[in-house]
């Protein structure tokens, strides 16, 4: 069985789909970044479909329920590197991937991610008063 | 044909390989790389091939004209992620991978470009001091 490497960068994990998602393969990856998100406390999760051709509705539950999974877990998911035509498929299908955010590349999902946690921060009214600045320069 | 995604994130290039390693897949992936070195201005290249069981001689090749051509193209490349079994076969076998420099994971691959990069700066004699301290800030 084929596994999917998850990476972790920093405060986020990163996984590159370039594999036909199969059942078990499937899985395998919802277990591994759950797994990955409680050991390195990451609070973001990365998800780059450039390689896909195809986004099936089997491919499109599966980011559905790590998204969820990862955001039971406090991580926020990010799909990134939707090809164009696949987007347009996805829709035709009637496929909008409710509840997944998504993003044009990994950079901009890194920005939107850290953007979410200082508004997190800040509504918890964090004392924190570096980290929130450090994170606010990083937010044009 | 399949395609190796380049993800480019920061200052560098990160390449995860998940798939089996043809002639054409190893061209495209060089061709690629070099490419994005040259549009992005990156500095660092990053393989990840912990989805690799085997590493025979034909992808120890490819890593090895992957990393010349960045080298001439001013990146420096770093492979991460290598099982310990991968290792023990290349030694093996007789590979070594010689000129290819290796990091245990990601985020060691981008500390080690990142020492690299400050390092040739203060050969220079860089006057961006700022640039400099940051850098050394990230290097323990």
């Amino acid at each position: 069985m084929e596994r999917v490497p998850v990476l972790k960068i920093g405060d986020f994990l990163l996984v590159s789909i370039q594999i036909d998602m199969e059942d078990q393969t499937a899985l395998q990856l919802q277990e591994d970044l759950a797994e990955k998100i409680v050991v390195t406390g990451c609070h973001g999760v990365i998800i780059d479909i450039s390689a896909l051709d195809i986004v099936d509705s089997f491919v499109g539950r599966t980011l559905a329920t790590i998204a969820s999974v990862s955001r039971v877990l406090d991580a926020e998911t990010v799909v990134v590197g939707m090809r164009p035509a696949v987007a347009i498929t996805l829709v035709e299908l009637g496929l909008s991937l409710p509840g997944i955010r998504t993003a044009l590349n990994v950079e901009l999902a890194i920005e939107m991610l850290a953007r979410t946690r200082t508004e997190a921060e800040m509504l918890l009214g964090d004392d924190d008063e570096d980290e929130a600045d450090q994170a606010a320069v990083t937010t044009p």
